[in-house]
């Protein structure tokens, strides 16, 4: 070590700046066990008071990334394009997403994470499906990129492993809540997946971690900023977290209405941020000219079956039963469904997606902390979207479960709805493009 | 642990407050070691930030305080005084002002540090008196208070331990430099020595932490606050450190000073520093009326030798040679002198304090970290004060070492000097009263 700890942490505290090579130093020393938490956690909490300007972001992140391995897919030729979300609630749109343009001919190596807190995690609902592996190893991914244009596996220890220590540090010191933070994690392990271009769909709301539209912004300008410095096209769209996407939130029954969407039916919010988001990705990828065409594109494929026929493939090829795509029942299925119904006449004005999330926690669909293991069955099945109206009695969701005498979901999940006599405002989902 | 230490960290670094309860069980927990050094380095860095209320402090201060053993001095029924420095430049006003106290009938327990940087510590100075022990246990220290009203001591390890984990902590974590943590951090330690009242000597200036009258005062009052909140009796006076107090630097050099002092020589900041200080502390005690009448009591005290006699007793109890208060000759002395002088006729507009420390910490009177040995002998003596008329080829300090083939110290003397041609304006050693 060259560098000066408490003398660097003094100074991102006092607002001054850190050189590249001490940050690399550092980042290295930390990944290598040479710099002890508590230091890193007092340099993080200065970070998160003080920020990091462009360059040291920059730096940060590319120190992040190069603290393991950058997986490169020689023998992939077409630029490869993957997306990230900053997390919601019943937000499965990677799993019909991703198969959808990488049937249209561009590569996606997509690295995805589990679900923690209010937000799920597409490995989470990947392992839904019976016999479905995500903890692939970098090389298997490759050669499944040349092969049939997707993976969809885990972070493996090998990549970004700065970020995975990192990550458990701000998790238990208070330090979660920071945008260059947040933003040189996700870059680091987007960029170690070997992408070219990167399109970001970064959600705004209450079931957000970003509640307002200008943090959204800034985090997405963080992002954009960082794949720019590091010579990727990176765009992002700004979108509604108000209410779940769609219709589920649980694995299976996400993974269910994902394979709806590639069969051409899905909830139309959900089929709208796969057009949205795919049409972006494809357009990255040079396989359209507009956006219009790459819109339509994505029609094409989520109704022709392509799309579906290639996630049947990759679930194969990561040793999970393809049979669940033309079977869904196929997945499984909770013991218990209690409905709930609209006590009153009027208008759906809003469904809390915290609380719903809340609801999805009670009976195992998430995870309160790390440890927890995830019951892939549960969930929730919303009846009803935000706008619609409703009579009193009416469904307005049913709550999929395995524990017959626990009532607090049910009590919970009724708690998410409010009905009002006259329509709300309709929310726009795509909220803002950077 | 009935708290959630991430959810603290994050409502403290968002400027929310922290309860009593959950501030005992932090402390009592890091103290006991359950909660880790990285999340309390993070909760440091966020106290750094947002501060801590005066409840908040009092409260923090308590829990350090009650970490471990409050000294209790039931056999001794007078009102018990100590003074605090907070840290300077050629302090050794300790030495002699504690035995012109407990001279005059007011008992103090007095626990000193050690010295750092460009701070000295009154252990350091002690030490080098041959045979002085200032690691005395608790017990011994109060028998020796009943005996003769002074023990001068070091931090036995179970004084506020919780202070000893976070001030280590805080050093390698950037995290020093915080009013209520330097605040807490001082009065635990004092606190926990069964004072009734203290007075503090906050120093401010160049050579000092606090740079500027207005964090100086801030932390006076802070420290004045935390008293109040333990019914205890605390006042400060505010006092320049842009020059070393007195005319010596060092170890054994400042024993030296302290015991001319006694003998009722000494420069003459050094005995004003003294006379201010003890006259707050007999007022305090009681035993003087007002303040004048406790400035000619120890002058009283300093010129007919009962100051002196009762530092010697003091010396015997903790196994030290007395001698060294008839026949300063025994303490220990460098093997070499080496003499700066004036390059030009003048003014001393000033001798900066850190370079002098500087100096001596370049030949070994200081430490430069807390492993380093710290040579009894050496330091320097300065020939001049701030205003005193030079002509060149004045000698302006002499430099005591025992490296005869180092020249950096020297260098680095010399240039703590300025001369002017114009008389500077005299500064005042009392900045102010709280």
């Amino acid at each position: 070590m060259h560098i000066s700890l408490p003398s660097m942490i003094r100074r991102k505290r006092d607002g001054g700046r850190l050189e590249s090579e001490e940050i690399r130093e550092l980042i290295g020393a930390y990944t290598a066990a040479k710099v002890p938490d508590y230091q890193m956690a007092a340099m993080l909490m200065a970070v998160l008071f003080r920020g990091l300007d462009e360059e040291e972001l920059s730096v940060w992140t590319d120190a992040m990334l190069h603290s393991g391995r950058v997986m490169s897919h020689a023998g992939v030729p077409e630029i490869k394009v993957d997306k990230h979300s900053t997390g919601g609630v019943g937000d499965k749109i990677s799993l019909c997403l991703a198969p959808a343009v990488a049937a249209l001919g561009v590569p996606v190596p997509m690295v995805s994470g589990r679900g923690l807190g209010h937000t799920g995690g597409t490995l989470d609902k990947l392992e839904s499906i019976p016999g479905f592996e995500v903890n692939l190893a970098a090389d298997r991914a490759c050669r499944m990129l040349e092969e049939c244009g997707l993976f969809l596996i885990g972070q493996t220890e090998d990549l970004a492993p700065a970020d995975r220590k990192l990550y458990a540090l701000r998790d238990v010191t208070g330090t979660v809540e920071s945008i260059p933070l947040i933003a040189s994690s996700i870059m680091s392990k987007k960029l170690a997946e070997g992408i070219d271009a990167l399109v970001l769909d970064v959600k705004v709301g209450d079931g957000a971690f970003m509640r307002d539209l200008k943090q959204a912004r800034t985090l997405a300008k963080t992002l954009i900023g960082i794949g720019e410095a590091s010579g990727k096209s990176v765009v992002a769209l700004i979108t509604d977290m108000t209410a779940p996407i769609g219709l589920t939130v649980g694995n299976a029954l996400e993974v269910r209405e994902a394979i709806d969407v590639m069969r051409g039916g899905g909830p139309p919010d959900t089929v709208e941020l796969t057009r949205e988001l795919g049409a972006r990705m494809l357009l990255l990828g040079a396989v359209v000219d507009d956006l219009d065409a790459g819109k339509e594109a994505i029609d094409r494929v989520l109704r022709d079956g392509s799309a579906l026929e290639l996630f049947s493939r990759v679930i194969e090829l990561q040793g999970g039963d393809p049979d669940v795509c033309a079977d869904p029942e196929k997945l499984p299925a909770a013991s218990n469904r209690e409905t709930i119904v609209a006590r009153r006449q009027g208008y759906v004005a809003r469904i809390n997606p915290r609380v719903v999330a809340a609801a999805a926690l009670e009976v195992g669909a998430g995870r309160k902390v790390k440890e927890d293991d995830v019951d892939p069955a549960t969930g929730i099945e919303l009846a009803v979207r935000p706008g619609d109206p409703v009579t009193a009695g009416q469904p307005l969701a049913v709550l999929h479960h395995n524990d017959s005498g626990d009532t607090e979901a049910l009590k919970t999940l009724e708690t998410a709805f409010e009905i009002t006599d006259a329509p709300p405002k309709p929310a726009s989902l795509i909220r803002d493009r950077i």
